[in-house]
């Protein structure tokens, strides 16, 4: 009897104990992030098992520091800014430490971010100086009266901010150096340089505690770049955008068709406006409208659901995403890998 | 009788004349044409009655100059480049020659141009030295493959596809000068200065004969501009923007808004998903939105059946147009004046 009364005693405290964890989970509002390091050609034979492991390395370490302090109840700005600070010193990727080299062997940095609270955005383009452009766009979002600096201007605004400052070679690797070299002798070889499709650019969106939706993005653009070309990345509504009624997007890939298309924000305007999911949508702008006139690359995308979506119309996309459930994906290749 | 013949006889001519007509006017593709020169604080009393009659007079010859060309059947891009380059000459616009400067004394002029049947779009951010804008926008369009190019690099494109290089003195005027000593003036004493809302941002929007949408923008940015800032003008999507699908828009107004908003493509988004006519998306969004957050200025739209709207938040916008029934306006202040 005593026994079987302890045992309808525990039954009774297990139940009480799932309703209450489960009122606390329904009451603990949702957070998610998904992260890409770019998009391209990238297949199981183009990549050694070394760098495979790698990628999923980082991706997955910064995929739960991120998803850590959501949980913690940081400002989902925050967490965007040091999610791609960490990308931006990481040699793999096309944004800071790492980035590509234009025509004249330098490296001219965008980034940009946004928050979907407040529709606030900060962005620099070709900035060569400072040490994190993810820091230089929230400064000029938080301590400017502007969206958008360029150049020479956005550097001294940046040294002013604060931030710090360093030789543009800091940002130089051996990997990049080569890939220079190889598109300028192709160039000049008169044949049609084999484009590194292996867009490095960093992008994190988040949903945090509060609700707000938060999008940024950091890159060194393309290879060989020339005349000041600014890319998508740093253009509100193209490579980035957050708007708390729709979604935050992040993208990467070839820049002028994103520019063209408005990926960012026409993926936010779908899900507003025809009310549409963040995965239809976004596989509506990526794989049907940007496929038809070759725009390759891809996005990431969260709701204020914190349903996450991650499509691309390359062979791959380094990217991470843990959602509002709590689903955890860290991937390369298709689907699935 | 001969009379009376004569009579029924010219009654059923001119009735055959009538018919003939109108089946040749329905078979005319609509052309329509829509031009702004800044909005801003415009009011009576602000501007001299020769100030008002020069105004009136630029618009109204250039809204019948692009409209005669749209109906000999030129290219929509060209007639937006044609138009926009009499503005850009123009001392009474903030737009080439009689640009706002900078903090540091000089021009650094942006533009933009697209055109809705291939989304196709170039721009330029702060070039000096380049005598046309607009035709450096439209250079990047057809002759690179980028769509955006910022500072010394843009002017180097410009100079290397044989475009006209002026120095950058070529664009300054009295009034700007004044205007700048002013704005310092009151920075340096602490005074928070007033803004020179008269923001004379040039754009054109147009439907050719071919049924394509091209809208252009061209400005010289604020008074007292710093840190290379970038306004809506040549961020695609924000101050320009043109999609057969649904319309073209060129903005004027304060950019850091219209970059935020995503003001031109969410007028067309609006029109596109939600069905709306481009009135009711441009008044949701200039009227609305905008109001809401304090984004001061207006737009000019015009869709693929030839309608024409050009609200504005501010008392006054500098205005014309042509729509695709011939309806022909050129007004400064509030409607109907």
């Amino acid at each position: 009897m005593k026994r079987a009364y302890t045992g309808l005693s525990s039954a009774i405290f297990s139940l009480l104990l799932g309703l209450v964890a489960s009122h606390v989970y329904a009451q603990q509002p949702p957070v998610a992030i998904a992260i890409h390091g770019g998009a391209g050609t990238l297949t199981r034979d183009a990549i050694t098992p070394e760098q495979d492991a790698a990628y999923r390395e980082i991706l997955g370490r910064l995929v739960d520091l991120g998803h850590q302090k959501l949980l913690n109840g940081d400002a989902g700005l925050d967490v965007v800014v040091d999610i791609i600070q960490a990308l931006e010193e990481s040699p793999l990727f096309n944004a800071g430490v790492g980035a590509v080299l234009t025509w004249e062997g330098q490296h001219e940095l965008d980034a940009a971010i946004m928050e979907g609270y407040s529709l606030r955005a900060g962005a620099v383009a070709g900035v060569k100086t400072v040490r994190s452009p993810i820091a230089a766009a929230r400064a000029v979002m938080l301590a400017s009266p502007h969206v958008m600096l360029a150049g020479p201007g956005a550097e001294a605004f940046a040294n002013e901010q604060g931030l710090q400052m360093v030789d543009n070679s800091v940002f130089t690797t051996e990997r990049r150096s080569q890939a220079l070299l190889r598109y300028k002798a192709q160039q000049q070889a008169g044949i049609t340089p084999v484009v590194d499709t292996k867009f490095g650019t960093v992008g994190v969106v988040v949903l945090d505690t509060a609700g707000n939706l938060v999008a940024g993005t950091s890159t060194g653009g393309m290879t060989g770049k020339r005349w000041g070309r600014i890319g998508d990345a740093p253009v509100i509504g193209a490579g980035t955008y957050a708007n708390n009624a729709s979604c935050a997007v992040s993208a990467t890939g070839h820049g002028e068709y994103f520019i063209r298309h408005q990926v960012a924000s026409d993926i936010c305007a779908r899900v507003q406006y025809l009310g549409v999911s963040i995965a239809i949508a976004a596989n509506q702008v990526i794989l049907g409208d940007l496929v038809e006139v070759g725009g390759d690359g891809g996005v990431i995308a969260v709701d204020a659901q914190g349903n996450v979506a991650m499509p691309f119309n390359t062979e791959g996309m380094y990217r991470a995403s843990i959602d509002g459930l709590g689903n955890r994906i860290v991937a390369i290749y298709g689907e699935g890998e």
